[in-house]
């Protein structure tokens, strides 16, 4: 099936900066959205296996968060209020704690950092360096943390980075899980720089990591590693800092992706999917003892927005009280996976590899070109996938966690289709 | 009348980071709001004349905004989409352009930044910087831009400067309006430093300027001042990005706060109130001429949340098809003007200032001292008003601009009651 | 007269970058030099009133330095010798602490921060910052410290600060004394800078200054504006700096330029004129309590030239032991101003200022042309002096201090005559 | 022979800053030197295998330099000329061409870029940041390149880092050859960061490298690994600069370090042994097309020191006519790790290991306190040796390239008479 669908007007693409990107991948007007299936202003419908990158972990519009939110509004509970107490505020920190972080042992305090992921960022970065006293940050390649000059800087993608327009300064790249293939040995590079004193790498603050690489291709750091980079940062008394913006909220299987490495980073950034519901909102989590700030060091408007708290809370209540989605998550990357690994050994001569964890999952090509093909041919079919990846040679998956059997299978098969049409012409 | 309202629970507050802040001033748990008026769980009422630091000028929960709200969740409108197409977005788009843009002669693109002020400013100094090749940005004395790396870099403030860990560079702060009491010609440092070939001064790519100092004080720009920025602007090649996050929207009368000076920015920014509700969303507008990037050079998770659209655009529809909300803006900023000039006349022994423009107005204290126990004493009354300014020692009145006549009434008797009794005792 | 000069060979200019300068002002290949005297390879004799920018002050190879130099280079005085201990450089340190520093009050510290002007101006900003922790530095319009990165980023030139290809950071600039010919309260802007929360200054760790600019064009501080500066530098715990390469070793009377104005700098920088023959040497001054370095903190290969002691400590205790020279350099600094203050009036309507202090004096022309042709007029007759300022604007008579009253009256006269008839034709 | 010393009077040791080190290591006051032998003011002689970290390659005062020293300054050579065209600096400039450059290929353009080598360094930089448009650099662990600003970002030593008091940035540390002992390949890490479009790697102006690593512990990086670096270099449009400061002037046999490897750089810095006499002097060897500054874009005071040319022009003709001298150097080299490798042999427990190439040799011992106590047992026998390495645990032998056979054998006997002593006690 090829959807026509309906374009939106000259005159409305031309109001916009050129700099818009997912626009130009599905040329069509959304309107509406519920669980996995968007439609736009013709009607069509979409499978969505893309899910707001990450930020739609739960769906879209899931009924339940629907009901809270548009309850709240209704009886007029405040929706603006910055960093004041409001009840809604209270709700969500109590079941955020209670719910989440005691039971993983966490005893992190709650930054509010601002609206987005970038300001999460921004944040911990901020703090590690005013703890620590020093400058410096490592980040690793192919990272991607925002796009706010502090981010940017431990940022990967070159063509991101020249949109600075000042030099990137204070951050060292260094070679992720698997960079060299398994050919070097992990760490031996960051290692010895921190153990020479003539090495030449400023002393860091902090490691800033994903646990999956999202960005960058769905590269999964194995547990061992994130627990060899976690030991290294507490030998050398270097912060380390979890950005949790895509991979968390479940979207790995636990609430946190690091849970499965048994590690417990200083500094943990939330955004994108801890709303549940689309709506913007980031958290920085931060140990105890890194609590330094003076009061209003780092602000900001929107650092408590009132509808994405009790969309948030209830989604914590819905889907964290037990381990029912955790194990369906998965179940069903496994499902990904083994699909995957059919396709890997269907196209043995294009050398395929099947990537990720839990409902992460990519799959790549030789080539950007090929992959790119492959979201075309998909979108053509009604299924909603991006690239990634430096040369966006990896397709990528993050359907929602909650996605219904029937809306995952049909997902499934117009990508296979989309593979097979693809490479078989 | 004092009020004995909830405070929050201690398990509450310590659950978060030390950085908060306006809970400090106003320690009760707010739950629902409408117009201008904020109440407790216990239901207690509070005059706000804070307005969310200018994020609701339109007041909590405008009805017929939280109508066209709930219609859009209810008929599960798309709430998340990064940046592709959706009918709210285009709509927004069509309407921003055609109400606001385009009867002020503004040809801008939109950039869709991000969902908060610093994405904006962040956007804006990135794109400046792309643009002309240069790193430097001319700040003002007293400037507030942000948090984030970039916009803390042209941010005045000590202590929130402090906060990021790193040396703030690519920056220089000049004279603000008034800087010296009328005693130095405006600019002068400033066109000397680029005339200069010794000067030392590294060229910059632009120079960014609020119209009015909220954060730092009220401090309001003549039109002179700022049409002789925007001609000093254009004579050395360097752009002017008017930062209209606070002051924009109305706040000071016309929609955009550099209406009354008759100049055109190269880039504006805009957030706060844009969503009309209190919804974080962002706006970066730039000339046509400066949009360079490449799809994707810029972008990020909360580029375009469609509840945001939805409010804004009926907020621009019901708010600026006509001049009523322009004019009755002007004229109660007259009154607060005029009343405010009565206390200073008063007590003229302390040498009260009245300054700001439009509904953003201040009344300047001897001290901060002073003006923090006004504020708590209009808050015992039942009163939301916040200081700002180095010291704290300006009272700032940033009303909802849509309040009703007998909010408004209430809230400057409860203000100049406040005044009279730390005055008088 | 007009001399004809020997012009290098071709072959030897190709093998030379193009950034070589003075050799293009006066395109003759010189060879030998005595006193204020400087002889080409055809014999033709050139008047010295440039004297290697600053670096003569006692001449070219002065008798008395010559003998000592030819004997301790004949006896085979060791050379190079690092920071190694030596007999000459005992002689030195002890010969300059007992004639120079402690007959002014001075418990410096001396370090050798390497042979030339730029390192001990890095030294100075090295040992600043880590003193105070703090990064940023106070530079002045049309300041010239050298062309190394720190020493660049407090220079003024926008020409050579783009020889850089990095953007200067870490420094801000601030007017000169009398840059708006007195209509500006001196230290105004700096100060309120410096007591305004909201500033956006950053904290400076020192101030860096000329008492008179040579390459700024002969701008010589009042001794009010210094002590003014001193004061505020004292107020608020930033370390003042003064480079005395240019002008210290007697330029203005004094040994160092700001006896006259009676301050104590934490650091002083010497170099040029310290070896007295015009041989490669630097020193950096520093207050006791300031010396925190560990050693080896700062070195360099270059950090005790020998030669250089011998001839340094012959030049303080031949010059130093008393007031002559001093008293002589007064005296024709003044006979000098008062010449060109005839030059002034006789051709008031070109409005040429005469500047200076000491044997620091500069004429200034409407325009770097008419400078230009004065200093090319003054070549032909037989007299080097070169333009300095922003806009190479100011005719600069550095002559040696040790001139005799002939080679200065015919010195005088060439640079006359062709003042008058650049100005007549 | 153990010699009993003068120490430097307290008086003047407290005169100078605690930043002084080379004294801290031989305490005593030397006074005269000739070729390989230094005498302190007592008249004791000893034998010099440091010769000025490599600024005395032809010894001390060598009696034919010596004479056209005395010569030149005895009929009053001019001694000081900025960058003016003089008799002695043509025939530097005309002998180095004809002598060095052209016999070895070589068409750069000659900068003189101030009298030290960070000078030469800076230039180096500067040029290669101003010719490309990009700010980065890369350095390798363990270099020294200086410590002015420039110099010093890209040097390793964390100490004297530290005294640079900002953040160094605008460089990346990479692994020197063998920095893993062979177990990784090499630039495995550089070259997947500069083809990673996703690397985080800011595109580099150029790499600086030394041949043999002095300061960082005599580390002779293979000629196959230089010409690898040279040829990355060209695939990747990145400039090479060659620091020859210590390793050129004939160290390791022929003029130029680099030339056994067969590579051409772009740039080529040279100070320490150029002027042959310890004086002050450096070059900046520049490709013909990077000749872009414009005239006095970058300049200096101490840019050309006539009794440096003098000297220089002098050692060329004398030691680089033929081949005698490098023939000599490469066999003395051999000597020296022959001596090495009996003693590496004879301690195999220690694990000793023998290092360099040409006359720059080093013995690594298990750490800085044996490799300390060797240096110091030598001294006391009457030999200067130092110590480098990032724990300083090589002893270092630089002796002069002309030292006589008497005193290469008496001092290869103290220093292996002190290894014994340290290794049997």
């Amino acid at each position: 099936m090829t959807i026509t669908s309906p374009t939106p007007s000259e005159t409305t693409t031309e109001l916009e900066s050129q700099v818009r990107s997912y626009s130009r991948s599905w040329p069509v007007t959304f309107d509406r959205a519920v669980g996995a299936t968007m439609y736009d202003t013709d009607g069509n419908a979409y499978i969505d296996f893309f899910a707001g990158a990450g930020s739609l972990n739960y769906g879209h519009n899931d009924p339940a968060l629907k009901k809270v939110l548009l309850d709240y509004l209704a009886r007029d509970g405040i929706v603006h209020s910055l960093d004041m107490f409001t009840a809604a505020r209270e709700e969500f920190l109590t079941t955020f704690a209670d719910t989440i972080l005691r039971p993983r042992g966490l005893d992190h305090k709650v930054v509010f950092p601002g609206p987005g992921g970038a300001n999460a960022v921004e944040a911990a970065l901020k703090l590690a360096r005013k703890v620590t006293g020093r400058e410096s940050v490592i980040s690793f390649t192919n990272a991607f943390h925002g796009m706010t000059l502090g981010a940017l800087s431990v940022t990967g993608n070159a063509m991101k980075r020249g949109g600075a327009g000042v030099p990137l300064v204070h951050a060292t790249p260094m070679p992720y899980d698997d960079y060299f293939d398994g050919d070097v040995q992990d760490f031996l590079y960051l290692e010895r720089l921190l153990t020479d004193s003539g090495g030449g790498l400023n002393q860091p603050a902090a490691v800033i990591v994903e646990t999956i690489q999202g960005e960058g291709g769905i590269n999964a750091a194995r547990a061992e590693w994130l627990r060899n980079l976690a030991d290294l940062c507490k030998r050398h008394g270097i912060l380390l800092i979890v950005d949790d913006i895509q991979m968390g909220c479940g979207r790995t299987g636990g609430f946190f992706s690091f849970e499965e490495a048994g590690i417990v980073p200083d500094i943990i950034t939330l955004s994108k999917s801890i709303s549940g519901y689309g709506l913007p909102m980031a958290l920085t989590l931060v140990r105890p003892e890194l609590d330094i700030w003076e009061p209003g060091e780092h602000n900001g408007t929107f650092r408590g927005s009132n509808p994405a708290f009790v969309t948030a809370t209830e989604a914590i209540r819905r889907y964290w009280s037990d381990d029912t989605l955790e194990r369906s998550t998965i179940s069903r990357g496994l499902a990904i996976e083994s699909r995957f690994n059919a396709l890997v050994a269907r196209y043995e001569s294009y050398g395929l590899v099947a990537k990720g964890r839990g409902l992460a999952r990519g799959l790549q090509f030789p080539s950007g070109e090929l992959a790119g093909r492959v979201t075309k041919e998909a979108f053509a079919g009604g299924l909603l996938v991006e690239t990634s990846g430096p040369d966006d040679e990896v397709v990528k998956l993050l359907p929602p966690l909650t996605i219904s059997p029937a809306e995952f299978e049909a997902g499934m098969r117009i990508l296979e289709q989309a593979v097979v049409t693809v490479l078989e012409n």
